[in-house]
Protein backbone atom coordinates (compact mmCIF):
# COMPACT_ATOMS: atom_id res chain seq x y z
CA UNK A 1 0.00 0.00 0.00
CA UNK A 2 2.10 2.72 -1.52
CA UNK A 3 1.73 6.55 0.31
CA UNK A 4 2.78 8.45 -2.20
CA UNK A 5 4.61 11.82 -1.10
CA UNK A 6 5.38 10.86 2.41
CA UNK A 7 8.40 10.08 3.44
CA UNK A 8 8.76 6.70 4.96
CA UNK A 9 9.61 6.52 8.77
CA UNK A 10 12.70 5.31 10.32
CA UNK A 11 12.18 3.65 13.68
CA UNK A 12 14.86 2.58 16.01
CA UNK A 13 14.03 0.42 19.08
CA UNK A 14 17.15 0.36 21.29
CA UNK A 15 17.64 -0.72 24.75
CA UNK A 16 18.55 -3.59 26.88
CA UNK A 17 15.77 -4.92 27.59
CA UNK A 18 13.11 -7.50 25.95
CA UNK A 19 11.14 -6.34 23.55
CA UNK A 20 13.45 -4.58 20.58
CA UNK A 21 12.59 -7.69 18.12
CA UNK A 22 8.92 -8.44 19.81
CA UNK A 23 7.76 -5.28 18.81
CA UNK A 24 9.39 -5.60 15.51
CA UNK A 25 7.74 -8.48 14.78
CA UNK A 26 4.65 -6.76 16.02
CA UNK A 27 5.24 -4.18 13.20
CA UNK A 28 5.74 -6.82 10.95
CA UNK A 29 2.51 -8.70 11.50
CA UNK A 30 0.37 -5.43 11.26
CA UNK A 31 1.68 -5.22 8.24
CA UNK A 32 0.89 -8.02 6.89
CA UNK A 33 -2.68 -7.71 8.26
CA UNK A 34 -2.79 -4.80 5.48
CA UNK A 35 -2.01 -6.78 2.62
CA UNK A 36 1.59 -5.00 2.55
CA UNK A 37 5.24 -6.32 1.97
CA UNK A 38 7.70 -6.45 5.00
CA UNK A 39 11.28 -7.79 4.18
CA UNK A 40 13.36 -9.36 7.74
CA UNK A 41 16.46 -9.17 7.33
CA UNK A 42 18.52 -10.81 10.58
CA UNK A 43 22.23 -9.64 11.37
CA UNK A 44 22.79 -11.77 14.20
CA UNK A 45 21.82 -15.25 15.68
CA UNK A 46 18.57 -16.50 15.62
CA UNK A 47 16.45 -13.75 17.32
CA UNK A 48 13.35 -14.27 15.03
CA UNK A 49 12.65 -18.24 15.54
CA UNK A 50 10.34 -21.23 14.93
CA UNK A 51 7.22 -19.23 16.48
CA UNK A 52 7.19 -15.86 13.62
CA UNK A 53 8.82 -18.52 11.30
CA UNK A 54 4.86 -20.54 11.34
CA UNK A 55 3.06 -17.67 11.62
CA UNK A 56 4.66 -16.29 8.38
CA UNK A 57 3.82 -19.12 6.55
CA UNK A 58 -0.18 -17.80 6.61
CA UNK A 59 1.42 -14.61 4.17
CA UNK A 60 2.72 -16.60 1.47
CA UNK A 61 4.88 -14.28 -0.87
CA UNK A 62 4.92 -11.16 1.18
CA UNK A 63 7.34 -11.83 3.77
CA UNK A 64 10.59 -12.09 2.76
CA UNK A 65 12.53 -13.75 5.60
CA UNK A 66 17.10 -13.12 5.03
CA UNK A 67 19.27 -14.87 8.05
CA UNK A 68 22.57 -12.40 7.23
CA UNK A 69 24.19 -13.65 10.58
CA UNK A 70 24.80 -17.09 10.47
CA UNK A 71 27.82 -18.06 11.34
CA UNK A 72 28.37 -14.88 13.10
CA UNK A 73 29.81 -14.60 16.12
CA UNK A 74 31.59 -11.23 16.94
CA UNK A 75 33.79 -13.36 18.89
CA UNK A 76 35.57 -14.38 16.00
CA UNK A 77 39.45 -14.83 15.69
CA UNK A 78 39.29 -13.69 12.11
CA UNK A 79 38.26 -10.49 12.07
CA UNK A 80 38.69 -9.80 8.19
CA UNK A 81 36.24 -12.80 7.84
CA UNK A 82 34.03 -11.09 9.88
CA UNK A 83 34.51 -7.38 8.48
CA UNK A 84 33.99 -9.41 5.01
CA UNK A 85 30.30 -11.18 6.58
CA UNK A 86 29.11 -7.96 7.82
CA UNK A 87 30.05 -5.86 4.49
CA UNK A 88 27.79 -8.67 2.53
CA UNK A 89 25.14 -8.31 4.83
CA UNK A 90 25.14 -5.06 4.60
CA UNK A 91 25.11 -4.69 1.06
CA UNK A 92 21.82 -6.98 0.78
CA UNK A 93 20.11 -4.81 3.25
CA UNK A 94 21.41 -1.29 1.07
CA UNK A 95 19.99 -3.62 -1.58
CA UNK A 96 16.67 -4.56 -0.23
CA UNK A 97 16.27 -0.55 0.28
CA UNK A 98 17.37 0.92 -2.70
CA UNK A 99 14.51 -1.71 -4.85
CA UNK A 100 11.82 -0.27 -3.26
CA UNK A 101 9.66 -3.72 -3.22
CA UNK A 102 8.62 -3.90 0.17
CA UNK A 103 6.20 -1.48 2.59
CA UNK A 104 8.56 -2.33 5.73
CA UNK A 105 12.03 -3.33 6.05
CA UNK A 106 13.29 -4.50 9.33
CA UNK A 107 17.03 -4.67 9.75
CA UNK A 108 17.22 -6.42 12.88
CA UNK A 109 20.37 -6.64 15.16
CA UNK A 110 21.86 -3.85 12.83
CA UNK A 111 23.03 -1.40 15.79
CA UNK A 112 25.77 -4.12 16.41
CA UNK A 113 27.61 -3.58 12.77
CA UNK A 114 27.83 0.00 14.17
CA UNK A 115 29.20 -1.01 17.49
CA UNK A 116 31.19 -3.42 16.51
CA UNK A 117 32.79 -1.07 14.26
CA UNK A 118 32.19 -3.52 11.00
CA UNK A 119 30.65 -0.87 8.97
CA UNK A 120 31.19 2.67 8.78
CA UNK A 121 27.61 4.22 10.54
CA UNK A 122 27.83 7.30 8.10
CA UNK A 123 27.55 4.57 5.05
CA UNK A 124 24.81 2.94 7.20
CA UNK A 125 23.01 6.52 7.88
CA UNK A 126 23.64 7.07 4.21
CA UNK A 127 21.67 3.38 3.09
CA UNK A 128 18.95 4.17 5.55
CA UNK A 129 18.43 7.37 3.95
CA UNK A 130 17.89 6.63 0.84
CA UNK A 131 14.86 4.24 1.50
CA UNK A 132 11.43 5.14 -1.36
CA UNK A 133 8.94 7.03 0.31
CA UNK A 134 6.60 4.36 0.64
CA UNK A 135 9.06 2.25 2.77
CA UNK A 136 9.33 2.33 6.80
CA UNK A 137 12.23 0.78 7.84
CA UNK A 138 12.94 -0.58 11.77
CA UNK A 139 16.22 -1.02 12.97
CA UNK A 140 16.27 -2.89 16.21
CA UNK A 141 19.54 -3.10 18.65
CA UNK A 142 21.46 -2.40 21.99
CA UNK A 143 23.23 0.54 21.96
CA UNK A 144 21.99 2.90 18.83
CA UNK A 145 24.63 5.74 18.68
CA UNK A 146 23.75 8.95 18.42
CA UNK A 147 24.09 9.37 14.63
CA UNK A 148 21.02 6.57 14.13
CA UNK A 149 19.03 8.48 16.79
CA UNK A 150 19.45 11.51 15.27
CA UNK A 151 18.25 10.20 11.41
CA UNK A 152 15.19 7.96 13.35
CA UNK A 153 11.89 9.50 13.23
CA UNK A 154 11.02 7.61 15.98
CA UNK A 155 13.13 5.62 18.68
CA UNK A 156 12.10 3.40 22.13
CA UNK A 157 14.92 2.23 24.18
CA UNK A 158 13.48 -0.52 25.83
CA UNK A 159 14.83 -0.77 29.72
CA UNK A 160 15.23 -3.55 31.54
CA UNK A 161 13.60 -3.21 35.05
CA UNK A 162 13.64 -7.05 35.91
CA UNK A 163 14.57 -10.14 33.68
CA UNK A 164 13.64 -13.69 34.67
CA UNK A 165 16.74 -15.06 33.86
CA UNK A 166 18.29 -13.50 36.55
CA UNK A 167 16.37 -15.46 39.06
CA UNK A 168 17.33 -18.71 36.63
CA UNK A 169 14.53 -18.99 34.48
CA UNK A 170 15.37 -20.97 31.69
CA UNK A 171 13.94 -20.00 27.94
CA UNK A 172 10.34 -20.89 27.49
CA UNK A 173 8.44 -21.30 24.31
CA UNK A 174 6.42 -18.78 22.87
CA UNK A 175 7.75 -16.36 25.08
CA UNK A 176 11.60 -16.23 23.74
CA UNK A 177 11.26 -18.32 20.87
CA UNK B 1 1.40 -26.93 24.57
CA UNK B 2 1.47 -27.17 28.55
CA UNK B 3 4.83 -27.16 30.69
CA UNK B 4 4.14 -29.00 33.52
CA UNK B 5 5.84 -27.32 36.71
CA UNK B 6 6.35 -24.35 35.58
CA UNK B 7 4.84 -21.48 36.38
CA UNK B 8 3.77 -19.16 33.88
CA UNK B 9 5.49 -15.48 33.77
CA UNK B 10 4.17 -12.87 34.17
CA UNK B 11 5.57 -9.76 31.50
CA UNK B 12 4.65 -5.94 31.87
CA UNK B 13 5.33 -4.13 29.20
CA UNK B 14 5.12 -0.30 30.36
CA UNK B 15 6.53 3.37 29.91
CA UNK B 16 5.49 6.26 27.56
CA UNK B 17 7.15 5.06 24.72
CA UNK B 18 5.77 3.50 21.73
CA UNK B 19 6.21 -0.43 21.74
CA UNK B 20 4.28 -1.50 24.47
CA UNK B 21 1.08 -3.16 22.44
CA UNK B 22 3.18 -3.63 19.50
CA UNK B 23 5.60 -6.25 21.19
CA UNK B 24 2.62 -8.12 22.85
CA UNK B 25 1.62 -8.43 19.45
CA UNK B 26 4.53 -10.06 18.48
CA UNK B 27 4.09 -12.49 21.18
CA UNK B 28 0.76 -13.27 20.17
CA UNK B 29 2.47 -14.04 16.91
CA UNK B 30 4.97 -15.84 18.38
CA UNK B 31 2.85 -18.07 20.20
CA UNK B 32 0.30 -18.97 17.70
CA UNK B 33 2.81 -20.16 15.47
CA UNK B 34 3.92 -22.43 17.71
CA UNK B 35 0.44 -23.74 17.70
CA UNK B 36 -0.67 -21.89 20.85
CA UNK B 37 -3.47 -20.47 22.59
CA UNK B 38 -3.93 -16.79 22.91
CA UNK B 39 -6.18 -14.37 24.42
CA UNK B 40 -6.05 -10.82 24.02
CA UNK B 41 -8.21 -8.54 26.53
CA UNK B 42 -8.33 -5.29 25.39
CA UNK B 43 -9.60 -2.46 28.30
CA UNK B 44 -8.72 0.94 26.22
CA UNK B 45 -10.07 2.38 23.20
CA UNK B 46 -8.76 0.50 19.73
CA UNK B 47 -4.79 -0.05 20.54
CA UNK B 48 -5.21 -3.37 18.56
CA UNK B 49 -6.46 -2.49 15.11
CA UNK B 50 -7.25 -3.29 11.45
CA UNK B 51 -3.84 -5.09 10.45
CA UNK B 52 -3.50 -7.37 13.47
CA UNK B 53 -7.54 -8.74 13.16
CA UNK B 54 -6.84 -9.38 9.74
CA UNK B 55 -3.08 -10.93 10.39
CA UNK B 56 -5.39 -13.05 13.41
CA UNK B 57 -7.68 -14.46 10.91
CA UNK B 58 -4.68 -16.82 9.97
CA UNK B 59 -5.25 -18.51 13.18
CA UNK B 60 -8.53 -19.26 13.19
CA UNK B 61 -10.08 -20.67 16.74
CA UNK B 62 -6.98 -20.25 18.34
CA UNK B 63 -7.03 -16.69 19.04
CA UNK B 64 -9.30 -14.88 21.08
CA UNK B 65 -10.03 -11.29 20.68
CA UNK B 66 -12.06 -9.19 23.48
CA UNK B 67 -12.31 -5.39 23.08
CA UNK B 68 -13.73 -4.73 26.62
CA UNK B 69 -13.00 -0.53 26.64
CA UNK B 70 -15.43 0.32 23.71
CA UNK B 71 -17.14 3.20 25.70
CA UNK B 72 -14.25 3.96 27.99
CA UNK B 73 -13.21 7.50 27.85
CA UNK B 74 -12.05 7.70 31.24
CA UNK B 75 -12.98 11.31 31.05
CA UNK B 76 -16.29 10.16 31.89
CA UNK B 77 -18.61 12.35 34.14
CA UNK B 78 -20.41 9.73 35.24
CA UNK B 79 -17.67 7.99 37.06
CA UNK B 80 -20.20 5.12 38.65
CA UNK B 81 -20.71 3.73 35.11
CA UNK B 82 -17.14 3.67 34.34
CA UNK B 83 -15.89 1.84 37.45
CA UNK B 84 -19.14 -0.67 36.55
CA UNK B 85 -17.51 -0.86 33.45
CA UNK B 86 -13.81 -1.38 35.03
CA UNK B 87 -15.05 -3.93 37.17
CA UNK B 88 -17.21 -5.74 34.12
CA UNK B 89 -13.73 -5.56 32.01
CA UNK B 90 -11.97 -7.39 34.84
CA UNK B 91 -14.11 -9.73 35.96
CA UNK B 92 -13.90 -11.25 32.40
CA UNK B 93 -10.01 -10.87 32.08
CA UNK B 94 -9.91 -12.97 36.03
CA UNK B 95 -12.41 -15.28 34.52
CA UNK B 96 -10.38 -15.80 31.02
CA UNK B 97 -7.47 -16.66 33.36
CA UNK B 98 -8.85 -18.68 35.99
CA UNK B 99 -10.04 -20.57 33.18
CA UNK B 100 -7.00 -21.80 31.84
CA UNK B 101 -7.66 -22.54 28.29
CA UNK B 102 -4.89 -20.18 26.90
CA UNK B 103 -1.21 -20.31 26.91
CA UNK B 104 -0.90 -16.94 26.61
CA UNK B 105 -3.05 -13.84 27.77
CA UNK B 106 -2.22 -10.61 26.85
CA UNK B 107 -4.06 -7.87 29.54
CA UNK B 108 -3.82 -4.53 27.01
CA UNK B 109 -3.55 -1.58 29.04
CA UNK B 110 -5.09 -2.53 32.04
CA UNK B 111 -2.67 -0.67 34.32
CA UNK B 112 -4.82 2.12 33.75
CA UNK B 113 -7.28 0.46 35.75
CA UNK B 114 -4.81 0.61 38.68
CA UNK B 115 -4.41 4.33 37.75
CA UNK B 116 -7.08 5.42 37.94
CA UNK B 117 -8.21 3.62 40.94
CA UNK B 118 -10.84 1.90 39.10
CA UNK B 119 -9.80 -1.55 39.85
CA UNK B 120 -8.59 -2.14 43.74
CA UNK B 121 -4.43 -3.01 42.73
CA UNK B 122 -4.65 -5.99 45.18
CA UNK B 123 -7.50 -7.46 43.55
CA UNK B 124 -5.50 -7.90 40.28
CA UNK B 125 -2.34 -8.97 41.61
CA UNK B 126 -4.18 -12.15 43.13
CA UNK B 127 -6.48 -12.60 39.66
CA UNK B 128 -2.68 -12.40 38.36
CA UNK B 129 -1.08 -14.92 40.39
CA UNK B 130 -4.11 -16.96 40.29
CA UNK B 131 -2.61 -18.03 36.92
CA UNK B 132 -2.52 -21.55 35.76
CA UNK B 133 1.43 -22.79 35.65
CA UNK B 134 1.09 -23.19 31.97
CA UNK B 135 -0.30 -20.07 31.38
CA UNK B 136 1.71 -16.69 30.31
CA UNK B 137 0.01 -13.36 31.31
CA UNK B 138 1.40 -10.04 29.79
CA UNK B 139 0.34 -7.17 30.58
CA UNK B 140 0.76 -3.50 28.90
CA UNK B 141 0.32 0.09 29.99
CA UNK B 142 1.49 3.33 30.99
CA UNK B 143 2.36 3.63 34.68
CA UNK B 144 2.99 -0.22 36.39
CA UNK B 145 2.92 0.97 39.75
CA UNK B 146 5.65 -0.96 42.50
CA UNK B 147 2.95 -3.54 43.11
CA UNK B 148 2.50 -4.91 39.61
CA UNK B 149 6.50 -4.77 38.80
CA UNK B 150 7.05 -6.88 42.10
CA UNK B 151 5.01 -9.30 41.07
CA UNK B 152 6.01 -9.41 37.61
CA UNK B 153 8.68 -12.26 36.47
CA UNK B 154 9.67 -9.59 33.52
CA UNK B 155 9.38 -5.73 33.40
CA UNK B 156 10.58 -3.36 30.20
CA UNK B 157 10.24 0.26 30.46
CA UNK B 158 9.30 1.71 26.82
CA UNK B 159 10.72 4.78 27.06
CA UNK B 160 10.07 7.27 24.39
CA UNK B 161 13.68 8.93 23.01
CA UNK B 162 11.64 10.23 20.39
CA UNK B 163 8.31 10.30 18.79
CA UNK B 164 7.27 11.62 14.59
CA UNK B 165 3.89 13.09 16.03
CA UNK B 166 6.05 15.41 18.11
CA UNK B 167 6.95 16.85 14.64
CA UNK B 168 3.62 16.80 13.26
CA UNK B 169 3.63 13.56 11.58
CA UNK B 170 0.33 11.45 11.13
CA UNK B 171 -0.40 8.29 11.64
CA UNK B 172 0.31 5.73 9.34
CA UNK B 173 -0.91 2.55 8.15
CA UNK B 174 0.86 -0.39 9.33
CA UNK B 175 2.50 1.78 11.72
CA UNK B 176 0.43 3.03 14.05
CA UNK B 177 -2.96 1.16 13.31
Amino acid sequence: MKQMGKKGLLLVFTGNGKGKTTAALGMAFRALGHGQRVAVIQFIKGSWKYGELESAKCFPGRLDFHVMGRGFTWNSDNMDKDIALARQAWTFARTTIAEGKHDLVILDELTYLISYAMIDEDEILAGLAARPESMHVVVTGRGAGKGLIAAADLVTEMREIKHPYHDGVKAQKGIEY
